[in-house]
């Protein structure tokens, strides 16, 4: 994706070093890259954060956070090495005046400055004031931006331009982390290494797709946050959509940022639009309502600590998308998201259409279309199922169906499983922003997004219950049955 | 393939039934179809042979084969009920006049009668005599042949006709014991019933196909015998023609052996003739000379017992089969067979096309196409060679080769490996021709390897030699590599 030799040494300063991001991801991610020795060894990392700390605080902060969220035995070494970078910029982030003792800070540091902006959105334009008021945004630095970018098109535009008006697009990194992970990254080479799959990755041969991310944890003690987005933002309009436009774009000429981030927004941009005409078919919210699960009695969305009781907000949504363009008319993506689902299980699974006869009536009257599953959560991994003789002997020919299985954890055992961040963070010390969203993908999600929340809100009606544990409202079961298909279970 | 219903009771009279192939696979194979139940419970199996034995001679030499041919330890009751079916009849195959004797033996017995010829095909004739001398031959009655049938097209029409002098085409069975393996089955399964190889199985997706049929035996004391054959007639002929056809047949309507049979005829049929004027660019036959294999010197086919040092026949062959017809225009069908290869390996590999285009160069500058490998020995599986990004972190997207596995060993650990004869066994109680080898294809199969073998004997260029223990001689790793490519190893 990248090139090593791209690579020069930089200041990476993290705003809000020592927020929960920056410590359980961030931080451990640079740490690994430290490890694989991918930081250019004339790299420091600047920690700026509101509180007052000493140095020699900081890296105490640091280390036990490496102790906590890195998984391995941390190695000494490395971790010498590392300490050796971190700079600590004690800092207001609202107080432009501020900004000076960062600019004496990395005045004596590199010439490219990495500006990961690991704060609430709602800061980064005030961070960017401060930047342009010390003097400290050249054209070869790169911001960072964290999601979520906006709660909607109006927001997202507004977050987006506080950051243009002193960074160009070329400049900045939008994080989504789903970008990151390792079976989405593979999503890329199955399509385009495999003939077998770019040969039949359209109309042709797909019947249909789903992707689903279920989390069978609830709100987190976050829901007056969480209520104020719902999944429908949390879920869909960034990660889901992501992995939609990978699976559906046009096969890129290269892997350039420039290449790729196009082919995906001509998908995002080719969504038919859901609105309040058409919502009731394509699409369906729900929220999960008192429930069992693994055992244990869990309480409904509606009463749980903090909630308002009248919220109508969702927190599973099942939509049938569909892509207006060449390649993809009349294959439904079917989405669906929930929290309190029966488990933390996401995957994407392309059913190929059947065989268009069946020879094998005698032992299989309905021979199954073969599917490609894409694992992304818990554990990463690729299956094909297909259909195979049952060795043995027997007057029928007895066929059933075989997973061609590829599990990363069992196929290779002795690879670290690397975290999204460290591949993103990677991307963005080497200058590539193919990972990362476009601000026209940013903004086509939106558009999409928007129009469904707008129709929900249109139309008023509440979204509907289903019980904690199971695997989200009836109503999104007719959703795809009405289509003479079901949900992978 | 077939339907359990239409098996009655029969008479299953063994001709040759003290012979190397009766003990080895026949009685065994009915041993274990006993196990399964699969055998009418009032099926006789009569032995017919030459000697005079008792019954319970019979019996006695039958279980000690058992004892020694089956693999599994043999259950006692099953046993028992195998030795009740048995019944011997003491025969002189040329003498028409003893048939009698096995009229009176059937007399007693069952409507339909089963003759399996497990006889050299030149006493064929005789049989068919003696059991029309003694009004033994009834319209629901059935024939087996066993290989060879000829050694030409003159002989195999020779052959055939003594036995279609007698029985009609829709009563004879022909064995080819490929035919009957589980892998070469599950070839029908792989491909009519997954659409992943049903869309991608002709000339736009394939590249290529390569059919390996290698043996580490040399001629096993049998000089003359193979000497007078050769590896053109002894596996190009039969087998690997066989497995060709299935490969590239049309879809056939069902699986009846009306509908699969003109298929695999056509391909037959359609195979691109080679004769003196091509022979040098299509085939390659080779014979092996003093070398090693596995550590142990090995003496070379002229320097064999009973060798005849002036022998032209070859041990090895290597063919550019092209298939002249709308699906397989410009896709080879490579077919090598040898005997004192380096090890006892059968396995066909199916080649799609390369990906057109290498989105990958950075990390992968030459992408390998994926493959499909059915292997028949010596473990029989199925494989499917494909891209997959390699987990970790680095600044190339790392990417690498995989086997999607499905080894039938390995996945159906619990199932006994079933030999091909009794699935064929099977399917002749059953009264199902889809399995056996037509008329036709049997001449269409000898016309072509004819052509081949007549153009040597024309050009009269000696087999080239191969160290015994190497893939053959050189010219045959040029006969694939003049199209830029390769055998698999």
């Amino acid at each position: 994706m990248s090139n090593l030799d791209c690579q020069s040494a930089s200041e990476i300063v993290i705003f809000g070093a020592l927020g929960d991001l920056s410590r359980r991801k961030l931080l451990p991610a640079l740490y690994q890259l430290e490890v694989c020795g991918l930081i250019n060894e004339n790299s420091r990392i600047v920690g700026a954060a509101r509180p007052e700390h000493t140095l020699e605080e900081f890296k105490t902060i640091v280390l036990e956070n490496l102790n906590t969220f890195v998984k391995e035995q941390l190695n000494d070494e490395v971790v010498t090495r590392f300490m050796n970078r971190l700079v600590y910029q004690e800092l207001d982030f609202k107080d432009s005046s501020s900004f000076t003792k960062l600019a004496d800070t990395l005045a004596t540091g590199n010439d490219t400055r990495i500006y990961y902006f690991s704060t609430a959105p709602s800061i980064f334009g005030d961070i960017c004031k401060g930047l342009h008021h010390a003097d400290l945004i050249q054209d070869q630095d790169r911001v960072v931006m964290e999601k979520p970018i906006g709660h909607s098109l109006e927001s997202s535009i507004d977050i987006n331009n506080q950051v243009s008006d002193y960074f160009k697009e070329n400049q900045t990194y939008r994080i989504d982390h789903y970008l990151g992970k390792e079976t989405v990254l593979n999503l890329l080479v199955l399509r385009f290494a495999n003939s077998l799959f770019s040969n039949n990755w359209d109309r042709d041969s797909i019947d249909h797709v789903q992707i689903t991310v279920a989390e069978s944890v609830g709100i987190e003690g976050r829901w007056g946050f969480y209520d104020g987005a719902g999944q429908m933002r949390d879920m869909v309009q960034n990660h889901m959509l992501q992995v939609l436009s990978l699976l559906a774009m046009e096969p890129p000429a290269d892997l350039s940022a420039e290449s790729v981030r196009i082919e995906k927004l001509k998908v995002v941009k080719a969504l038919k639009p859901i609105n309040k005409d058409n919502i009731k078919e394509k699409a369906v919210r729900g929220q999960y309502s008192d429930g069992f699960l693994e055992g244990s009695a869990v309480p409904g969305y509606l009463n749980e600590e903090d909630a308002n009781e009248n919220s109508n907000t969702e927190t599973f949504v099942a939509i049938k998308a569909e892509i207006d363009n060449w390649r993809w008319t009349g294959v439904p993506f079917y989405l669906r998201t929930g929290k309190r689902m029966p488990k933390k299980h996401s995957e994407i699974v392309v059913h190929f259409k059947k065989p268009p006869h069946n020879i094998f009536k005698d032992s299989y009257s309905d021979l199954p279309a073969n599917k490609l599953t894409i694992r992304l959560q818990p554990d990463e991994g690729v299956e094909l199922q297909m259909m195979n003789k049952i060795p043995g002997i027997a007057s029928q020919m007895r066929i059933q169906e075989n997973k061609l299985d590829l599990s990363f954890s069992d196929t290779y055992q002795d690879q670290r499983v690397v975290d999204a961040y460290e591949r993103l963070m990677l991307e963005i010390l080497n200058g590539n922003q193919s990972l990362f969203v476009s601000r026209d993908e940013v903004e086509a999600a939106w558009i999409w997004a928007d129009s469904i929340i707008d129709a929900w809100k249109t139309t008023g009606e509440s979204p509907k219950p289903y019980a904690a544990g199971s695997w989200g409202p009836v109503s999104s079961i007719s959703l795809i049955a009405r289509d003479d298909r079901q949900w992978v279970e």
